[in-house]
């Protein structure tokens, strides 16, 4: 994508509060990088609709899948759709409702998906997913069976039309209110990731790999 | 609402894998109560936008407030809105790419927003909101003025036409698949509030308050 320090197109320009829009791809891509799950909207029927997916990067385009039955990819490889990635990095508790916050990082594609119809292509694209997250783990599964390749739709959008927005730090109250006798501060929040629970079906002899014990979420 | 056991309307019936789909109003409840940041799907100008915000709930009810020259308020205050909440719980990894998953909790609601116009049913909201998670605190902040009243749109909708999609544990492999020696189980992830980070500028003899030190999430 294009290094934008303006919105690329006024549809994803932050109006509220556009101190904390941001447009450049670096920004962007920190932010898809660093959480796998997104939310994807699309029309169907005239309603509006939401649904939790995840989501992968390669270079500048952002990649999602499901099963080929899926209402969200039969209708998202058809009509706009909108990804957004958000990450709630803390509660900002300031002197006055009114000033309350969160601190947070959200990135919002707009576009049209195409579907990855090749198969070596869409075998690929997964591989890049599953590998992306847990990097040499494709090559020590049991190989896709043409089948499942089939049951699965890989959805691809140009990350061109978007726009990142990010609120950090402590809170910003009415100058007056600092002479106010009430706490303020900033509760931070991560997102972790705990030690892995093995399958107690797993073999005896199998190890837990790299990917398992070095797992870092983005 | 009602006690469903079923899906409400056929709009939010979960299809795909309909074994994780939840209807009731125990389970819907618990997973908005559990996660605040929720995001807002509308559409505008035939563009599907997806806005994160915050939500809270008041029995059957589900609330969001913003800015009044908010896009995402004036579009959704008018035409029909999805609200979905997801949770990451786990990253899931199977002996084959295709029954890799994650674990999740997440809801869907659709509707149509109202706004909520009465100045003190609109500061009872806001208070319901912000003692939720803070409790006590309202009282304890320098009132609202009328011009933040008038600058803060509060919509709701009834938690009506909703359902709750879950999954939890261990992969589901295919059972020849059990044979191969491939690690398989659960990293679980987790959503974690860290200490409190107190505003440089509170006054020196401000002690934290007991809704901040002992704050969890949900």
């Amino acid at each position: 994508m294009a290094k934008h320090q303006e919105a690329p197109t006024d549809r994803v320009r932050v109006r509220r509060l556009h101190e904390r829009g941001q447009y450049d791809a670096a920004s962007i891509y920190a932010i898809l990088d660093a959480m796998p799950m997104c939310s994807v909207g699309y029309v169907f029927d005239g309603q509006p609709y939401v649904t939790p997916t995840m989501q992968w990067r390669e270079g500048d385009r952002v990649f999602w899948h499901g099963s080929s039955a899926s209402r969200m990819l039969r209708t998202t490889a058809e009509t706009e759709a909108c990804l957004t990635v958000s990450i709630l990095d803390g509660f900002v508790l300031a002197r006055s409702g009114f000033h309350h916050s969160t601190n947070y990082r959200s990135v919002m594609i707009l576009g049209r998906a195409t579907q990855v119809t090749d198969p070596d292509e869409k075998a690929a694209r997964l591989k890049t997913f599953v590998d992306g997250l847990f990097p040499g783990r494709w090559d020590s599964l049991r190989g896709a069976t043409d089948q499942e390749m089939k049951a699965t739709t890989v959805l691809s959008m140009p990350i061109d039309e978007a726009s990142a927005k990010v609120r950090t730090g402590q809170p910003i109250d009415d100058e007056p209110d600092y002479a106010l006798p009430i706490w303020a501060g900033v509760l931070p929040v991560e997102t972790r990731v705990l030690p892995p629970e093995p399958d107690p079906r797993n073999l005896a002899d199998v190890a837990m790999p790299g990917h398992v014990t070095d797992f870092k979420m983005g």
